[in-house]
């Protein structure tokens, strides 16, 4: 069975199902579960060779380096484990139901067939050499059931990532999703986060700033609830990607406006904290290019200005942006106005935009082409983009890529 | 008492007033008043000569023709109307001490003296012509009080900016706020509405699309909900600015966060939802240069074609951008991947972000210098921009310009 296939068994994913089934997830809000949208048939399904078991990451990128994809998201999982996640769901109106962990049954077949034909195929066309892959980011849905249905899903979740990073040393690094939920103290994250890290091998991991998934009721970024976790990020010295998941806000359309609302709040919410007085070498990338931020750096520069806060590049030396930006003058935008030190290569391949751009014959999410066309940089700048600055923002990829 | 003075006399705005205030503010979440920036300092404050009451609008922009700025608040207001909102929220607690409108005494040199020494210097200086007014956006919060308290405080806002129109009906057209409230039919707006463009000539309305201040209960703008105040636009010929209020949620700083996450917001609802089949003649203006959404294009083109809904241009007939984006690269990339014909000139000044650029020595919201140093418009863009869509989105404006 194809990755394809696979996939388009599912349909109710309030991340990327169409509106319509979309918002009927939305008002259930607390029911979740996967879907593939009408891209997924555009997506590439062709045959690749099997790769086999290869002893370390990266090598052999284009001018010599590595390329790093950062943001990548498990969205060609086996159905056995979306299954899981709805007998969980379906368990939690009867907790006797609840499936253990142990239950899941997923061979290293399986793991290998969902990805050959997806992520594996698209960086050697793309010609990118590792991706940073985390589950799922709209089936994290911290909003659903309480901290213990995050902690078994998320565990599950992240041993799901572990697997594919061991079958494919060279193409994936983990990045776990951390057990959050709405109302609960992210202290209960240190753990998974330091299994992930010292147990597993991973390098970072997924930081939702709004775990009720669209509602927004747990307190700021800044605020010193969210220090217990922060505290465990500086030891492990490992960073977090900002990244929300499910909607479950009718409103808040979850890749076209939750995500990049996102990431837009968040950076407001760095600029008027303190947070970075408390965490000086603590780093957080805003992935999808930043959300709004870039676009309006003049105004987020004058915001800045007029409240009397430090100006942006202080705040840049604790927080990055991706490339997830999904057309040439966007890129050339992001290159323009953000130091060149502060973006990191990434494009959430498989994720959030699937299909292929008429205009240019190419897929929306193959960035790397944005990366090498962008007249504001040189190759040097390129080297930095691509891996330069993962390395700096992820000290731990030393050990996956060598240094 | 100069506009200056005036403003540095309140200090709880939750638009414009330092992080930490703010965030006391929101928590209050219900007791809202007005305040300076440490910007104002910045603001001009020099003396011009008294404005006298003028026959028509708009008249010898550069190059022949008008320049309409269409986003313009009134934040500059007199004391007076700030101690009267404070009023009339203390008295939610007690309705016998509610004031009634005819208790609030400004007189028309108080106005002329709130703006001649701020917009009205403004214009001249950046050789704008005329702006398409309304009450201050943060002001309106509608989250406070019930569906009454909305109307008596957004009657007299209203009256207020028409006060100003007759005052200087060459420099400010008015556009109304609207006496929104969380959780009722925007139908409750429509009397408003018409007494605004029929009695006092006013040319649109803002509506906001979250009038719970950051919660965003109410349904999606595509929702039937919100068809009785689209029904009287229709038949009035007027467009609304897309346009929230003040933040009462923590995680939203006002301008910096929930302003452009609603204005991204209702552009993927826009998407999503199928309005323009209802209305196919109604027209939005999406302020803050579309918040995200330029930066975004790539990605709002792929997921439109990935949901199956219509192609971009298709909005397009209905859904404008606004120019205030506060820096030349930003205003670069919106007049290159957005239809010039789809793009209005505005510059909200004396409103968000009120300091100058160190960078370029100019006020970040002097727009009109980033739009006349754009590289891809060629001088019949520019008239586009600054007079000619204007006139397209508000037929009424012809009443006010002549034709």
């Amino acid at each position: 069975m194809s990755a394809t296939v696979a996939r388009t068994a599912f349909s109710d994913c309030p991340c990327c199902m169409p509106r319509r089934g979309f918002l009927a997830a939305a008002v259930m809000a607390g029911a979740t579960s996967f879907a593939a949208t009408a891209a997924e048939a555009q997506a590439p399904s062709g045959q690749a060779p099997a790769a086999s078991p290869q002893p370390a990451a990266g090598g052999g990128g284009a001018g010599g380096g590595v390329i790093v994809d950062c943001h990548g998201h498990y969205t060609t999982e086996p159905k056995e484990l979306l299954d899981w996640r709805k007998r969980q769901i379906d368990a939690l109106k009867d907790p006797s139901q609840t499936p253990s962990r142990a239950s899941l049954k997923i061979s290293d077949d399986q793991l290998r067939e969902s990805v050959e034909g997806a992520q594996l195929k698209l960086q050697r066309e793309r010609g990118t050499n590792v991706t940073i892959f985390s589950p799922r980011a709209g089936g994290m849905a911290h909003h659903i059931g309480d901290a213990t249905t995050s902690r078994e899903w998320s565990i599950l979740c992240n041993d799901t990532i572990h697997r594919l990073t061991q079958l494919y040393p060279k193409n994936f690094i983990g990045v776990c999703q951390l057990p959050q939920s709405p109302g609960v103290s992210p202290g209960n994250c240190r753990d998974e986060l330091e299994r992930c890290v010292k147990e597993l091998g991973f390098v970072g991991c997924n930081l939702n700033p709004d775990p009720s998934g669209g509602f927004w009721t747990d307190p700021p970024l800044t605020d010193r609830f969210w220090y217990p976790i922060y505290e465990k990020m500086v030891e492990l010295d490992v960073p977090a990607m900002i990244h929300v998941s499910a909607s479950a806000n009718r409103n808040f359309h979850a890749t076209g406006a939750h995500y990049i609302n996102g990431d837009t709040t968040a950076f407001m919410q760095f600029i008027t904290g303190d947070l970075f007085k408390d965490f000086p070498n603590i780093r957080f990338i805003i992935p999808h290019g930043g959300g709004a931020v870039p676009y309006h750096w003049g105004r987020y520069r004058g915001l800045a200005q007029d409240l009397r806060r430090p100006p942006l590049p202080e705040l840049l030396r604790n927080v990055f942006f991706d490339t997830c930006v999904y057309h040439q003058a966007g890129i050339d935008l992001l290159t323009k106005v953000v130091p060149v030190e502060n973006i990191l290569f990434a494009s959430e391949m498989v994720g959030a935009v699937r299909g292929i751009d008429p205009e240019t014959g190419r897929h929306y999410d193959d960035t790397k082409r944005f990366i090498d066309a962008a007249p504001n940089l040189g190759e040097a700048d390129r080297r930095k983009i691509y891996e330069g600055n993962a390395r700096r923002v992820y000290p731990r990829l030393a050990g996956k890529l060598g240094n």
